[in-house]
């Protein structure tokens, strides 16, 4: 079995609040990310898939088609967007909210890719690695 | 001579919007950056200093003051910030921008710090490069 | 245990052509890198062996060892060639080809480490990842 | 479970000497490493935990509780050091030392690490990653 | 005036072969780099234009466009490609070539640049600067 | 006129020390840098020449001649030694010392380089540049 990674990146904008805090427990929490305004990032994300390789092509999947599977179901959604805003999994209700932590954007991410990738033949999901900056990353692997 | 750089960070969100357009022309212009729930990026800024290095310390200048310098002009004011909403050189009114592109983004960094560091002994300002992403950076050397 | 990582890096050509295909199925599956003058790459390959640090040196392997072996096992035969046409287990017959993606160098390179790895004391070859670009890699871990 | 991990980076000296053998065997065995004036590296660490993401705050655990306990536990005591001469676990007496090797420093980092984080909730300690270049690193998982 | 730069990256083959030397002179000139069947990179290219930001965009040249011209003068003929077989530039005649160094490459790529560049208001062309690997990189500024 | 860079690395240790100052002054200079027991980093060292490619071989320099100059030059002499102790021009005396500043050894190369390739016909120093670490860097393109 190998182990196949595709990075990609995507630039988009978040802030971390809990709307059944008040201002000032939002800014103790999570200091300056709490600015309403938003901030942002340069996110990575490594996709990588398990399998054997295609005796005939020498593929666990094709690159192109994973590249594809990466910008139909991750980068449309997140590149040049608010998280909080302009995605559904991350926006805030009066009473709820998913925060778009790197965590939880590296669980969103599994669930956009997972059932395209597993409706493929012969590899399947390994795990979604999602990097904040440089030196803050996360990564699923899949629940039990 | 020599010249010496120190390199930061910050995260910041920002759009391109020109309020004297409407949006189809601003999209037309601007493509996906004209969202304006606004994006983000991890920018990185490499600020250069010349001089000659004090026999004494070795030192063009001392790199704590010049992480000062660069802190309190520029990531204070930048950093988890949105550029177009929280920056006042940013603003946008009802007729007008200075749009937080790369370029102008190296220009505004130089003119916070140029006088901080006019003020200091020894050194002068050399340059100011700004990445938005490791594909695209732009540098400022100062006016003629 | 620990798992000790070592990086090394060699330029390589290869192309992507199944001989039991003509060249119009060439080109639909596998793209430009069907192009049968070939084009080449900076691959980087991390081995990573495990073992216990030698009480008395500190090393799971030394080194200085392990950087001659990626160099007489791989370097030697891959650096400066073309995967293809120079390198037996990528050799194209009239029938078959192993196609030397980056999934299948792995794990030739595996093929070539895990012998000479295996005859030294105190470690194992734990993986074997190879970068075809910063975008994509592939590990291997080892048969079942 | 969601795997998160932060980095950080440290600049300290070292140098290989076995007490117990002559400089003839040092330099034999550990070659230009066994200067004992030093020499020195940038070191990057990555400490990995584990956990759920809190469904309030989206955090496995909180970066800046993990960059202040990475501060205190290991940053504090290594950086800007002499691993040999200024931290305790890398003493050499006349009979023994344990030599700072990259997988010893591994091992050490999670033995100052793993308490600090246990005492926290809801995370554990998964994995501590050191590079003393970016082509020789090592990793720790714990022990049995 | 602004420096603007936008990288991009190709992954092409070449080998160093003067027509007019026998194999063992261009060996020991070349070394590897005499293997007629080719090695290859991923080169890196930075194209920096200079210009003032234009006050209604905030652009010295609009980067998408910038990237298109990069794609269509430079990678649609070197990326994928062998450059000593399938770039006219550096065709290999009975009695000469110009050799693909990463000196050259760079000069070949500014000449396809430069009059596209030069066409476009408000703009010009600075430098080109081409990775051949990390450790190798060269930086033409046009003629006299 | 082409500019053709290469880069090296060492690893080196060193400490800030004005042997005519007492510790309290060094400290309150230098910070942690005054630590006698030294500390260290992974220097990337970047030697840029300028010349015209020759027409027959493609060649600003012989980048194989280059790796030798930098090799005996600079790196048999900083690489894995103490720069205060081991390294001539930066050597302590009672009453002064040559600090190895970022900004000193960019100096100190150039001085150590120049010769060897000022002897070389066709090329000329053009810049050396010296990273402490990602974040620092000094650049030094020779005396008025």
């Amino acid at each position: 079995m190998v182990f196949l990674t595709r990075r990609a990146t995507f630039s988009a904008s978040h802030y971390y609040w809990n709307p059944v805090w008040n201002a000032e427990k939002n800014e103790q929490v999570f200091g300056r990310c709490s600015n309403r305004n938003g901030h942002g990032h340069n996110y990575t994300i490594e996709v990588t898939v398990s399998g054997e390789p295609d005796p005939v092509t020498g593929f666990v999947v094709d690159l192109k088609w994973l590249k594809g599977v990466m910008e139909c179901e991750v980068l449309e959604a997140y590149d040049h967007r608010h998280l909080n805003l302009d995605v559904p999994e991350f926006a805030t209700t009066e009473s709820s909210a998913t925060i778009p932590t790197t965590e939880n954007i590296a669980i969103a991410a599994w669930k956009r890719l997972e059932p395209a990738i597993a409706a493929a033949q012969g590899a399947r999901l390994s795990s979604v690695r999602v990097y904040e900056t440089p030196e803050i990353f996360a990564e699923y692997r899949g629940g039990a």
